[in-house]
């Protein structure tokens, strides 16, 4: 069954180098993670997934990292200065801030007074000072999305990558938003990773890319693991809609906490790109966007078919890094009761996001010529370049094998006595033990042959 | 030759996509810079090498992502908020505040004046209020190195993964420092991308560690295409370490400002995992650490062969990932006078870290037998996983190879109208060009045997 809460997933990450609480070991930082040697192998592994699907397999799209620090006029115009906000009060009895939409009939949370200040908007955009000088003039916001850094280097991507309309920009990064209350494990935090994309269409053309894109990024999901009944669409009401959207479409996931979003799909009309232009009067900008008084280039491109300029129109998927981590976790985290009655953790993620490929064991950890042979196997398999290609020594085989099944390995090779001719059918030798770790099937494998059998698999 | 200065640096930057000036459009954040869509292809095969060369090929490290906020504590306890400063003077005249030793006999850089405070310490770590309470309790620090998430996760490495000395944990991420002055492009900004190791040894193993690191680092800038005559190693003299520092040597490059730091592989003996334990009196600590009243960890590991818990030395080899980029794009960009007296630039890099491995190029764009072959071999060639492969119809077919020299693309492979039977040699149906960068040559390959001649290329 998969796993049936968060406490399990959080206790497992933990126990087995995920997922750690950020600054632990001085009270930990709320809202904050640190990804441990298991867990930033699979969050590579997942973003290496994403830039191939988005930018290698296709031809009309190109990549970008952007900077975290970001110039404040970027974030005036995007209108986060504005609208990036909660609602919050004051509580004069507990001297605590609450946000509005958690009170429950008007009472704070913990302390049960009324007696609140009026609500005001408390912006979550972090900020930090800027140079050595110490004025209101100075500082950078800490980008809470990437996708601005997308729009506001339009055209220098258009100008030095020929880019022709329909076309995309991805980029992964870190993000941060000062959440009041950080929750859900690594579901809501307030430093985060992002894979973004920003597609630009021609007007006219936005809806059927909308849709291209929904279909796209769904199936995409599904390859990465997660099974068609946990994954639900959900059109974002009009009224709900953020300032930019003309349509959102949320790809939803069955967590262990709940329904909730795990990439959302909007289109974004040209209000981005609209919003950090010059001369906006002159541009036929559809959106409405507020005047733009600093920004020094306008940011369009030309329509090869009629020789015009336009300001297109954007598709934005814009997906959480770390709420992916956690619904293929949530999804491959198996406790299974086997036929001799003993129980095993299983993860059974898919080949390709394994943060170990393989695991080279030899039987007798003290026995040189075993030793010896495993770390010869180990290197020919690590050559191969699938990834992180381990040498396990750490206890007897039926740990070991137990061990990698709890972090998703999908092969085990073990080296023992018959391998090396030592021991036991002389028609062994030179031949290995192959585990696959879902069906815990075994099959002897000869030297030969185990580049080209774990090349099969993966 | 080499580059001759930055600003042909800067422009072939900006010029190609690989870096772009951040918030250009606003007039730029000073010292921050954004990677544009070549620039992030060179900056992630930088960084896979360098996991690749040090995790996946080595038995004895694992890696890391801790967080960019840090909690207080951390930074603290590691010394930064009492050391890691520049010293500071305001001037009455201008009102301005500057570096001390950016003063020239005493005089303030812009207006000459000499009516300035006495020095101060200027902290050059970013923070950030974190939380809704604006009080001094609640704020974060960027950190400004990623090596301290490495030491305060110390224990849960070790627990999550048995590790035994010596052992190393490997890191990839953004750092913030608020340099008064960043200047040289990418070498001195305000965020910068690290590749930090923190190797663990028992204390007496270290002074042999840390000079085989050296080596190995060495070597390993070696194999990203920076020439030996181009790296020096200086050993820091003793008056000018690191207080956490027993020895370091940097590598320096001759960049195009100058020979500077490229990495720093210091001995910190115990100070660091000393500085963050609790009970600091029983572990036997070498280092003069400041006593810690926050931790609830003793960052220790059991010796195996004598069964006693020791605190580990520690060699760090600290490398700059934007440096690290400097220095191989100026080694790498070459002009060239070719014979026929026709200039180009080449960008010679080593094919591994190259943004596009190959381009494939239809002859004539306009014709749709050609253009449905180019797409069929794009295909192909992707599907090899050699990276990123670009179909390239921006211009003639002179100007295709052009640009590709320029960015640094190993392969070209066109497709013209003897591969599609439809001119020329009846022998050449069924085969391609592919031109080599360097060597401009170009040789005749039948599609056959395409896969074959790019896979043994890269």
């Amino acid at each position: 069954m998969p796993a049936k809460n968060l406490d399990e997933i959080m206790s497992f990450c933990k126990r087995r180098g995920f997922i750690f609480q950020s600054g632990e070991i001085y009270g930990g930082l709320q809202g904050v993670y640190d990804y441990g040697p298991l867990g930033v192998e699979l969050k590579n592994n997942l973003k290496a997934a994403w830039w191939r699907a988005n930018i290698y397999e296709r031809d009309d799209m190109v990549g970008l990292d952007s900077a975290i620090l970001s110039h404040q006029m970027v974030f005036k115009y995007s209108g986060h200065e504005d609208t990036f906000s909660d609602n919050m009060v004051d509580c004069y009895d507990c001297k605590k801030r609450w946000r509005v939409d958690h009170l429950k009939d008007g009472q704070c949370e913990a302390c049960g007074s009324k007696n609140l200040t009026e609500p005001r908007p408390f912006n979550m955009m972090f900020k930090t000072r800027i140079g050595p000088v110490e004025d209101n003039a100075s500082f950078a916001y800490l980008r809470p999305e990437t996708a601005q850094g997308i729009f506001v280097n339009f055209r220098n991507i258009v100008d030095s990558t020929f880019q022709k309309l329909p076309f995309g920009v991805a980029q992964i990064g870190k993000a941060f938003r000062n959440e009041i209350t950080p929750r859900n494990f690594i579901f809501r935090v307030r430093e985060f990773e992002q894979m973004e994309i920003e597609f630009f269409v021609k007007p006219g053309e936005d809806e059927q890319w909308h849709d291209a894109w929904v279909e796209t990024r769904v199936a995409w999901w599904q390859d990465q693991g997660l099974s068609k009944e946990n994954l639900k669409l959900f059109v974002q009401p009009e009224a709900e809609l953020a300032h930019y959207a003309k349509k959102t479409v949320d790809i939803l996931y069955n967590f262990p906490h709940g329904l909730e979003e795990l990439e959302g799909i909007a289109n974004r009309t040209d209000f981005d790109l609209g919003s950090h232009s010059k001369e906006q009067g002159a541009l036929n900008i559809k959106a409405k966007v507020n005047p733009n008084e600093h920004s020094i280039t306008k940011l369009q491109i030309l329509d090869p078919k009629t020789n015009e300029n336009c300001v297109p129109y954007v598709i934005e998927p814009s997906a959480g890094v770390d709420r992916g981590i956690l619904a293929i976790l949530s999804e491959a985290y198996t406790e299974e009761v086997l036929g001799d009655g003993k129980e095993r953790i299983v993860l059974k993620l898919k080949p390709h996001l394994a943060p170990v490929k393989v695991a080279v064991i030899p039987l007798a950890k003290n026995n040189p010529d075993i030793v010896a042979k495993t770390k010869v196997i180990r290197k020919r398999i690590q050559a191969l370049g699938i990834g992180r290609v381990s040498y396990e020594d750490t206890g007897n085989i039926g740990k070991s094998y137990r061990r990698h099944d709890e972090i998703g390995t999908p092969l085990c090779i073990t080296i023992d006595f018959e391998t090396i001719g030592k021991d036991g059918d002389p028609a062994l030798f030179n031949t290995v033990t192959i585990r696959e770790r879902d069906s815990m099937t075994q099959k002897r494998v000869h030297l030969d042959d185990i580049e080209t059998t774990v090349r099969g698999y993966f």
